[in-house]
């Protein structure tokens, strides 16, 4: 028979269980999102990861556990998207903290794509948000009535993985995610390098006289070497239509000559582009997530061997997978919440 | 009639005036050495910049002033060399010393070429010096017996061009020493970025598929913009033998095709990784010193034509020329001997 206090251990074993073990939910590629990586303890916070498609949203404990994780659709674009997407954050608060009784967060991280002007808190654009010159972080802490951590979506969840994922031996490091595009964050001498948010553009450095970009520019790395450039360039030449990059690189792996150009071709560019990188800033790691990274075809040995011949007395960084994968964007959100307090 | 009060202050208005007006040397492509910049306030110090062919030395001042700048030559390469050198700067030294009884040095500033662990002060191999792991900076401390700095010319160049010179009112700035070869120099956020002594590299940071450079890597920027090379690749197409890189661009502004075709291809190579630079570092400026600077040929104007013509929607950095000449390299190893006190 259970006595009152066995119950309570029970009841107390039961919340450690679930707190132990986050939701399992899966990225777009299918994958499970990465358990959490350790935050640490830290004020409890609420932290939004916004996305064309989904928002993911969780609730962080004052010993860094998540909680509650979850991915729900993002409004519709629209002119008053800014205020819609707000009031469904706060919306998405109020569960979590309805669910999480205990937990009363000091303060929210929100990360968004696009062009962001972290510095005074505004979306400044974002193709497939429609936004322009949104002043979001205003809006989201007179929504919460708490301090909000306003930032971009990648850049953040680079920095996530120089805290807490493959990158953090590293106090000299690159984080690549190489999905749609390619958008890099610089870690040096331990502290993120940003010039203001320009910095760590590698997916828009030219590396080739072509083809054009999607930006304008000619030659960019995310033009030839990113996921989405590979699958494209794949139907351009065959005229096959394919899901991803995933694809392509099975189709190279069974002998298709086309697809084997086409990822020759990525593979090359993104040796070069490492290069420069090698060159210039010699890092001590290049670490690399996002789709391509899990899209098989031997990504890192490849990339270790094309480096190698393309330098010379220079002192080759370690090629590292990222650890958060698509949980990068919402730890890198607590993260900066937590850093407000 | 000259009272002894007259003859001492006219005494004292021409050891002014020898202070106030820096000896003139010529560098090696003939230009006047450039006026001391202000070092300002600090320890009086001994510096010397060491190259293939010759030795810069002078003393400097309380004040920050260079006294008795001369040029004098490089003892011949051969087993010995580090050990002769070293007896070399210790007689300049003297001279220097003898010449200017007030100024008592606390400190030596010694930069030399090739590639340099500063850290251990250690001269790891420089092929124009023929030393391989010359503990220079061991040598130098106990013949000078004062501390000493011990750096990399270059880069050293670079970090004074960065505090007293064109890079100044950058924070985040690259300095690109265009000659013989391409040095660069990173300041980020205010404070060199060495990553051990690996980063800067920027002359050997690949930039097409050819040709094969002297470093062992293929299609490294140096290999194709420095003004060594674009003399080499003139003469190579043309069999016409030519002083340097201003020879060639003087051609090429009279209609000669191939030296057009080599100054076009030097500028696209150059525009061309100052673009991946912006892109990944987005500094403020990039500084350009060294013989190409001052070859003529508009190079500024060209580049920041085509470095806009390479990117959309990026930030470009100011383009500006370096300001200390031949001067960086001394004002350097002044500034670091002075770290020491």
């Amino acid at each position: 028979m259970m006595t009152s206090a066995d119950r309570e251990t029970a009841s107390h074993d039961a919340a450690e269980a679930a707190r132990a073990v986050p939701d399992v939910v899966t990225d777009a590629s299918g994958d499970p999102l990465a358990q959490a990586a350790e935050l640490g303890a830290g004020a409890p916070v609420l932290a939004f990861d916004v996305g064309g498609t989904d928002i993911k949203s969780a609730l962080f404990d004052a010993d860094g556990a998540m909680l509650g994780l979850r991915r729900t659709p993002t409004p519709e674009p629209g002119a008053d998207l800014p205020v819609r997407l707000v009031a469904r954050l706060v919306e998405l608060g109020a569960q979590l903290r309805e669910e999480h009784p205990g937990v009363d967060p000091v303060a929210v991280g929100l990360v968004v794509p696009g062009i962001v002007d972290e510095v005074a808190g505004v979306g400044v654009f974002a193709s497939n948000m429609g936004w322009r010159d949104a002043p979001i972080r205003a809006l989201a802490e007179e929504a919460f009535g708490l301090p909000v951590a306003f930032d971009h979506d990648v850049r953040t969840g680079g920095w996530a993985e120089h805290v807490l994922g493959g990158a953090r031996p590293y106090p000299d490091s690159i984080v690549l995610i190489i999905g749609t595009g390619i958008a890099g964050a610089l870690l040096l001498g331990g502290v993120p390098f940003t010039s203001g948010g320009y910095a760590g553009e590698v997916g828009h450095s030219p590396v080739a006289d072509e083809p054009v970009c999607a930006c304008g520019a000619r030659g960019c790395l995310e033009a030839i070497a990113s996921a989405g450039a590979i699958a494209r360039r794949y139907t351009a030449r065959t005229g096959v239509p394919v899901e991803g990059a995933k694809e392509v690189i099975a189709f190279a792996g069974a002998g298709d000559e086309a697809a084997a150009a086409v990822w020759d071709e990525a593979l090359d560019a993104l040796a070069l582009s490492i290069a420069q990188l090698t060159a210039v800033i010699a890092p001590q790691a290049v670490v690399i997530g996002g789709g391509l990274s899990r899209a098989g075809g031997a990504l890192f040995d490849e990339l270790r061997t094309r480096l190698r011949a393309r330098l010379s007395f220079h002192r080759l960084p370690e090629l590292v997978p990222a650890q958060l994968l698509g949980n990068a964007g919402i730890l890198g959100a607590a993260l900066r919440a937590r850093s407000l307090g």
